[in-house]
């Protein structure tokens, strides 16, 4: 009983990704984090999304040992884990394989801030990091995953409070934030702006960055001490 | 009681947008005027749209101070103020982002007149405002937009009242007319002009734009005195 | 009441147009045409596809007059009724503004026979009649649309019995068949070439037309004395 | 009643087609084989989806002889007859003319492995077998489209095991699988893998194969005696 609040939460998260178009199949997972408890709830591996229910959900400590659930976690569970580890103040993950966000990613490219759309979200290119050595791949590969994600985030001086996103190269995007709730809604955002930014640049090959003045102004209209957009 | 028909006429509108496409989560916002009150009613800011009601819309005047309401209204509301005031004849505004007509904003390019479809409801290329210095974006940043819109149309000598839409450069679209439906109604229009003209580049490079007699003739058929469409 | 059935078959007929994905708001409109009678119903201007009835239906002869009804037929009545008049085993005929095919048409070109798609049931690239002159679209421009369509076929040598589907230059496509439920799955049919073109050309720019050995395999597939598609 | 299992899975098959979204009308078909009897049932020609019933699907044995059945069978099934003829471990095969899959078939070009999506499924590139000699065309058509299939498979020396997906050149993609379900799921995968590596191409046009320990982990995660992926 002491799991029931993150299995639930992951259960309403992880159903709202078929429901906002981002995943065939299973290709994806949401968790939800206790942090007083030192675990997560993460969907179990391969289980379609209309048989999922709140107690399915598999609870698993920051170093991916299994504490409570009768299924096998999601494959990228130690992806999980590692980022619950190392970044602190992250309530929830969330993985997809949305159509434009992974072509970004499998075209090796960061996704340039054209519009206000992706400046309301973050200030920065969305990061892709560099597919990883042959050696973290023959290792330990999804722990390796979650080293990648931070060492990209650590090498462009990137705060995970700030950059709720990032395309692994070759691979999708991870998406994550305070709660798992908004995790997920940042795979929407991100698979918005990603499409809006395939289409920019097929309409003006030399489409412009957005002029730092936008940047500054847009992201802070949504965060910050002075931010008015909201209730 | 007194401005229950405009927060009902907003509401219905603003609930269109996801009907029709045009929004992910709140990224949009319509409002109603009521021009003998001297105000308008725009959607709350950050309200998902299956939470809203008629009452939760706010009524606002030209100034955008706050008329009545408990909520904080539509981050945009100012765009919307200034619009009011100096446009006269327009009844209702629409701002999305939805996502072809915001990718030719982010490319700042006009959408150019390829076909009928277009020349139904416009005879110009469908204008970008260029994005606005950074004093502007530094001023007051919302009401700055809605000057933004009105030069580009003097700039152009365009009319409001024959061109119901304008590409915010590197922001997104906004529309108007003399209702809020209307309003909405060109929001979907222009979505459409906006992929199909995106599709015509890519198939032919070179593709023409519109002969003048054609333009003529179909914005003719469904306005002005001899028109002949609809009953 | 002596035309119920043509007003019950060109009501269905136009209500699958949303439900296919053809339409946006009341951009289309399909006829259905009895003659023995002379007579063909349309749907009636600018009415709303869920505001639709069979009693709706306008009567109109082969020179566009009204026979029946209290609305007013389709701005796009004179282009019907020609092509009913001149070309005798056609049943019905649909229009469309839908996505892809109008891009084709406003970019000026036939689409290319890529693939058995499109050979089942075209042997020819889909012709886009080029844009009229300026007399005829100053003249009675909807019949000059009728004349614009035969005219291409004409100089073509097209038999309209085996391709029953036109791009209109800058306008948007036209399609017919034996009975008006044909013409509005040749529009869909045509949507869906028109899609498929426009990705083999972007994945291939050198992508080859069909093997003339193809086409005639896969029409007479489905069509002719040989045929054995379908019960 | 002896063949209401393989008509039971062969119906539930084909009715996945349009609730994936990867057929117009009547343009795709799915069969299920029970080898201990010799026959495969599969979607008659041409019939709605919406009017299929698991009693419709027509028995036919691997020399397409039909063996039970009032309707007459896909016109493609000399195609699915001859591949379970030759590939014994075949127990489903689906066909469709899905866009981005048939875009490709179209382009007579490979899908190349751009990204772990494609990895979790296949270790090559979806290969694209060339179109057939006109003797062949003239000849048995569908049976030689069987052919067609397994002399691509040959020349590349691939497992229809390992790689359970083609591209027809010129026409479109057959998947097939262990189940008519696995054989409709590789279909909806296929589309996908065609739909992101477009995407891939367009944003980077040198976008690099992936990696070989990349495209072996990905694999090896999903299938072979270490996999761990699912329950």
């Amino acid at each position: 009983m002491k799991y029931q609040h993150i299995q639930q939460a992951a259960y309403e998260a992880n159903m709202q990704l078929p429901k906002l178009g981002l995943v065939l199949f299973t290709f994806g997972n949401v968790s939800a984090v206790d942090r007083s408890l030192g675990v997560f709830a993460i969907k179990p591996s391969g289980v379609p999304y209309d048989e999922l229910t709140p107690g399915k959900m598999v609870i698993v400590d920051f170093d991916a040992g299994i504490v409570e659930g009768k299924l096998r976690p999601s494959s990228d569970t130690k992806t999980h884990a590692l980022l619950y580890k190392h970044w602190e103040k992250i309530g929830g993950i969330s993985h997809t394989h949305s159509t434009y966000a992974t072509a970004w990613a499998q075209a090796q490219r960061d996704i340039p801030i054209f519009g206000t759309t992706h400046a309301d979200h973050n200030t920065v290119d969305i990061p892709c990091a560099p597919p990883m050595s042959d050696d973290m791949i023959q290792g330990d590969y999804e722990r390796e995953t979650g080293f990648q994600i931070i060492h990209c985030f650590n090498d462009r001086k990137l705060s995970y409070e700030e950059t709720e996103m990032v395309l692994v190269g070759n691979h999708a995007p991870f998406t994550w934030g305070p709660t798992p709730a908004k995790a997920v809604y940042n795979s929407a955002v991100l698979e918005s702006i990603a499409h809006m930014a395939y289409l920019t640049e097929t309409i003006n090959n030399n489409a412009p960055r957005l002029k730092d003045a936008l940047i500054k102004k847009h992201f802070e209209r949504k965060h910050g001490p002075d931010s008015y957009y909201g209730q």
